[in-house]
């Protein structure tokens, strides 16, 4: 698997449902949520800006896209949350890279993540934050469901912070 | 990766929590659970009874093991459940093999589960039962700490009926 037939296939919209599991306290967390991506052209110029800046100014992107969410979740006091992230990813092989985010998962900052694809066409990415660690997987069941799981570590002293799993259902209608 | 390191691995008693996802009715259930894990002697006589009413009753059995469950789920209308199940691993080749099952995962008869690991020792089982295909993939992120998930498919026309998501962590005290 390459990350440009990742991404194709990934393409689109998606209704997610998230559950978090906070180990320490035994407590769960309920997210559902509506997630839209997007392919970007390599001469966007968002793409441009976040990869001049970057220490990969002279590489080639594969297929930068955009990843848009909104949703709801029973722990959070608000009614809703809402973003955007930029991701380009830089391949070095053909089944691994980065990804440049302008906005991680575990903390909401730029990030870049080490990317590699198992046997079965697991994405596996790794994503060191100035905090934490974040491990994600994600792999497709079939054309319309994808799964989704993330562990969160401490960046200090690798200590389990959370763990997520997520079904995301392809939105036909 | 072979069967027997990663039940070595995964012997002991864990502190499980599972979050199920019913896709079409975007419901989450919430499972908090207590599993043991247990080796047993090839020659024990439970062993010896299942796989002699197999198919594969010629067959030597690497490392079977019982595990036992009790927990409570936000869905149940009992105080808790409990059961426990007896695997026989059954290898072919030094990545892949069988499990014989005294009680299934989805369904709670005997069954056959056909196993596999991926290039980063996540385990796969794919069990079909009398209505429902079921997959399983078992990763271990430490050796305290184990995720599992599993997708459940309708064996007639493989709609997805539900996924789900544990986190067990290891009871150390």
């Amino acid at each position: 698997m390459e990350i440009e037939e990742f991404i194709n296939k990934s393409e689109g919209e998606w209704n997610s449902m998230r559950s978090g599991h906070s180990l320490a306290f035994k407590q769960f967390e309920e997210i559902v949520s509506h997630i839209k991506i997007t392919k970007l052209k390599q001469d966007d110029s968002q793409v441009q800006y976040y990869l001049n800046k970057s220490q990969y100014s002279q590489r080639t992107p594969t297929c930068p896209f955009k990843i848009e969410w909104e949703g709801i979740s029973d722990w959070s006091d608000k009614d809703d949350f809402k973003g955007s992230s930029l991701l380009i990813p830089i391949q070095n092989k053909s089944n691994s890279g980065m990804i440049l985010k302008s906005l991680g998962y575990a903390e909401k900052i730029e990030s870049i993540s080490n990317y590699h694809f198992l046997s079965d066409c697991t994405l596996i990415l790794s994503t060191e934050y100035e905090e934490t660690v974040a491990e994600e997987r994600i792999w497709f069941i079939n054309s319309n469901l994808r799964c989704r799981s993330s562990v969160i570590k401490s960046l200090k002293n690798k200590s389990i912070l959370q763990t997520s799993f997520a079904s995301e259902l392809r939105k036909i209608f």
